[in-house]
């Protein structure tokens, strides 16, 4: 093994820049490879300027710092790049280009740092010959075949903070408090910092809740003199009614302004009589200081992925299974996305708790 | 002096409790007094279980805690209190009321710990006989005659927290983000927290600021390789150019969406080609833990209201002035509400940095 | 089931608080069962004013708050408890009155939230019939059969960013910074520390240093040009030098001052010619506001020993394992305490890293 | 103004890098200037690679980070500088050399980052010629002449952090704990950090304590049912005792053991039978990241020192007053050294929470 590279892709999470260190530091100290940084997903590969050196003074200082180093674009999928031709924008396949430009760089192994997406992409760019080793990254915790991806203790914090701070006014001001927490299909973030947090309802994607039922856990907390709760509520969470809100009469229907799930949520209770705030996290959770969770977990992701790299076997992620880093198939990894477990001890907890999931 | 009152009003502020805990210890050990707190503002005067007792007890451990003991309400001016009568809402004065409940309880002295309408309201009830000393709290520091209102420290802390998030999201993403914050009519918490988090615009509600100017700005960082920026803005900043949003074209104009000044810097700036992404902090910056500061800065506001009151001079605030606890007449306090000196050395600073203000 | 009794037993740890309140809450709201707090331990039981009603409103808003509500001792073992008697101290096994105790207050279930010694002592009562579960606490994460005990993320976290703080001084300064951790027996906290933090060498009970090693790490860093360096070392940590300390010339032996093996090891480095700071951590990584991983999993064990003993399993202690809250019998627990596994893929990552660990 | 030099000495604190990076930006973008560093203190003069150029991208991304990137060391007096000569240790007079360093750069002014005793020097180079306009660094905050120092923040926010976690297990444990904090002449990080963290004692060098009278405060809070103490106590602590320490029957006197006043005063405690804790904060007081106030009041003075240097007004020093940067003679800044007000209205409000100084 001469030569790694290593690439970033999808949305930010902390811990990226510790998985970069420890892939280097490993790569040089132990094998003496040469290191090469790919800038802003695959596009590096085919983009001028898109390979940096990566030596020992580049990593040098980045262990708790949030983002990447080598940037990272969002919607970096070449199977369907997005380009203007002719004036229209038409939707190409530069995959060959990809591997071509891993076979000129004479790269032995590629490090690919992503969630569900990039992974799925280092997977397909696996069969056609690529040396691709994944890391799972994603503050949402949703891949599957690893029981954590770094980041997520990191956006666990941030949202668990928000509720801490949400509670004090909540609780002075008797109000309901609406935290949207990031999940689109997973509400591990939502779990995790709402029981952490102490909320009082917890709407995730996995158990699709009830407006009428949120409302009933509200008003009962009044009844026994709580005047304030605090709702942890996942951006993928749905109802079972669909989009309408209701008014306290219950016959009225408004129509629901912009904004996403935990706007509706809100305005709901809002019109049925107790005064809501809402509050939308956003990208706040995929930003900030790596947890030193999350750079433990990142750094031994980083070192594990360059052993597995020296081993020569590829379409691989690295995984933590049983408190311990392996490794697994891309493929398994990739089968099943990793979900809520709606009968889990985490889940049943948060019941036992008094917690409502807006369901029953 | 036998019997001193406290009343918190207005809107949360990290630093109440501190307040609290501080006036009653004063009270108790040093002059011996009975302390009596009034629940939910001035309501507490003429509700049922309105008044509850504070002993040394009752302020254990709430030092470092958000909120307030002793709750708050946001609008409970008694002079203008609304109210359902034959199924009309209509406005009653029940200061009369107000002062006979002081009056009842024997108070001897009245703490009232609140931001510009709280304190108005005090220094007009004290016209009326009412034994106010007023402590100054807000989060946006908008308070004249005081160098420094308790709770700002922390805001300004969650604040700058929230664009350090930013920072390494914008930078590995190259976006643009907008970070809404609180100040209606000043800029202090969008200042402070824009120099101290290095962001690249700040807009406040005392400086005008043209769209095109930030967007200028935008593009300038750009063209020298910052493919991202940070733009902290108060919510009550106010564009020259009103409520329009122009498309790059210039001469497109779209109507901006539901939202409040944040969403429609964001909305312009990615109308004009740059991705950007919008947080609104909201009521974050009112909760939380307050700052070893606003501990320190709201106990000594405490103890000098209660050594205050004990001289027997009323219709007063304590203030901050020269680094000392002073006192100073509501009268002055109120005159002139504190804003961003547009001329001061901390503006100057702004723009030596390079930060633009939209205004040139 | 009908009563549940609580202790906490040992050194303090964030997260009792989370546990207490999440049985409490499972067992009223989920068992409709009375819950008893046993103050101070196993103390509680035998002495007056030693048991305490716990009912919904006793643990609200105690789920971030370091400590226990109930106290604790540190030395309270009921089979060798020393008294003076007669002018002397004896000891006495007073075992027998707590399990009367038990059984006069009708505790169907005895919550034992402690470390090795506390379930040790609880196995022990177990055997004379009381109806125990243990739910294991400890910082040091020592304890068999579990993945992780709840109160380790917490003392992490501070044990990191005291590495953090120690790291820019010792960069400006170019300094040797020694930091001192917790773990007689078992280097975790230094370890995952270390790792988090970036320090340069780490020190544990499990892996026996020399002194000369770790001097060579430190002069091999500055020939490299860092003239900085940071060490983290477990309270346990051993040298196979023994107690020694050596000068630069070698022949000259100095008596160590008294203190631990961190003094001992930053006089060894001073003495031989490089700038040295000592900082031992050591209560403070006892306390503060349990990290959200820490209240998610302290609350998770304290539901899950509550419905525990509703299926009338005794002698068990919760524990973690792949992530799930599951049971194991005190036997199997209590067999082998865990230390560090020194060919760990974390010991491995380490060494990856450039991390000396004092032994090659 | 064509160059501008910056250089850094004594102790390390929070916000150096702060004002590096204004300086640097306000001289680059406000006047054209050059601006280059001065390494590791005056030394940087006379030594070789004493000098590095100081452009915008050497201070990108280091607002929120403690230290300093020019190095500083602690004892670089150029006045005095110990070397070896013939095998002996002599001392030094180099400040010519340091002079005609500053005129062979051509440095139009020189600004000096530093506490009283780097600032002191300045002062004297000034006599000489050097165009010194001096900036006030210390955690201490025991400059003459402004209200406040850059550093001072970050180090009470770290000391009240500390006293915040030993609360919880001093409560649990029923505890005394000790916690020695940085000042050997000014207490005011013991009195700030005391009064925001709720301790029961604050010994400081301005009030001379009795051991007994601090005793008497402990025994006193046992007897009214409080079993834990917090002592808040500065390095520079002392006793009208002396150094004996006694045990509880009054007439054995021991030797105290090696370490300081924290120690001594822990010891004290526990021979006089209370269970004690003492914990040495040390280093950890000066790293971390600047708080958002220590970052904007480091801002300012930076781009303040700049624009003081682009009149022409040299022998000077920064400083904040009524909460406004101005600048002040050196002369006038060094004159008085600041020290805790025992009459201030803080200390009056230490003493009215029942905070004993020792000394009544």
């Amino acid at each position: 093994m001469k030569k790694i590279a290593i690439l970033t892709g999808g949305g930010d999470a902390p811990g990226l820049n510790a998985v970069i260190r420890a892939a280097v530091k490993t790569a040089i100290y132990e094998y003496g490879c040469e290191v090469i940084g790919v800038r802003n997903g695959y596009d590096g590969f085919i983009e001028e300027e898109g390979i940096v050196p990566l030596e020992i003074k580049d990593v040098r200082g980045i262990l708790p710092r949030g983002g990447t180093i080598l940037g990272t674009v969002n919607r970096g999928n070449p199977y369907a790049r997005r380009i203007i031709r002719d004036g229209k924008e038409v939707t190409i396949d530069v995959s060959d280009e990809i591997i071509k430009g891993i076979e000129r760089l004479k790269v032995d192994a590629l490090l690919v740092l992503g969630g569900d997406g990039t992974l799925h992409i280092a997977h397909e760019l696996s069969q056609k010959g690529a040396p691709v080793i994944g890391v799972p990254k994603t503050i949402d915790n949703d891949i599957g075949g690893t029981e954590r991806t770094f980041g997520f203790d990191t956006a666990v914090n941030t949202a668990t903070e928000a509720i801490d701070k949400l509670h004090t006014t909540a609780e002075s001001h008797h109000r309901v408090m609406v935290l949207e927490l990031m999940g689109r299909d997973a509400g591990f973030i939502a779990l995790h910092a709402g029981i952490a947090g102490g909320s009082d309802v917890i709407l995730i994607p996995e158990i699709p809740f009830k407006y009428a039922t949120v409302l009933a856990k509200v008003s009962k907390r009044v009844e026994r003199g709580y005047k304030f709760s605090i709702l942890a509520v996942s951006e993928g969470a749905k109802s079972v009614d669909g989009e309408q809100v209701f008014s306290r009469s219950g016959d009225e229907i408004y129509t629901p302004r912009l904004g996403g799930i935990g706007q509706k949520v809100g305005e709901f209770i809002e019109l049925n009589g107790f005064e809501t705030r809402v509050t939308v996290l956003g990208h706040l959770q995929r930003g900030g200081i790596p947890t030193p969770y999350d750079r433990w977990l990142a750094t031994r992701y980083g070192a594990a992925a360059v052993r597995l790299a020296a081993t020569g076997k590829f379409d691989r992620m690295v995984a933590l299974r049983e408190a311990k880093v392996t490794d697994i198939s891309l493929e398994e990894a990739l089968a099943v996305p990793k979900r809520v477990n709606v009968n889990s001890d985490a889940v049943l907890t948060a019941r036992n708790m008094g917690i409502s999931f807006g369901d029953q």
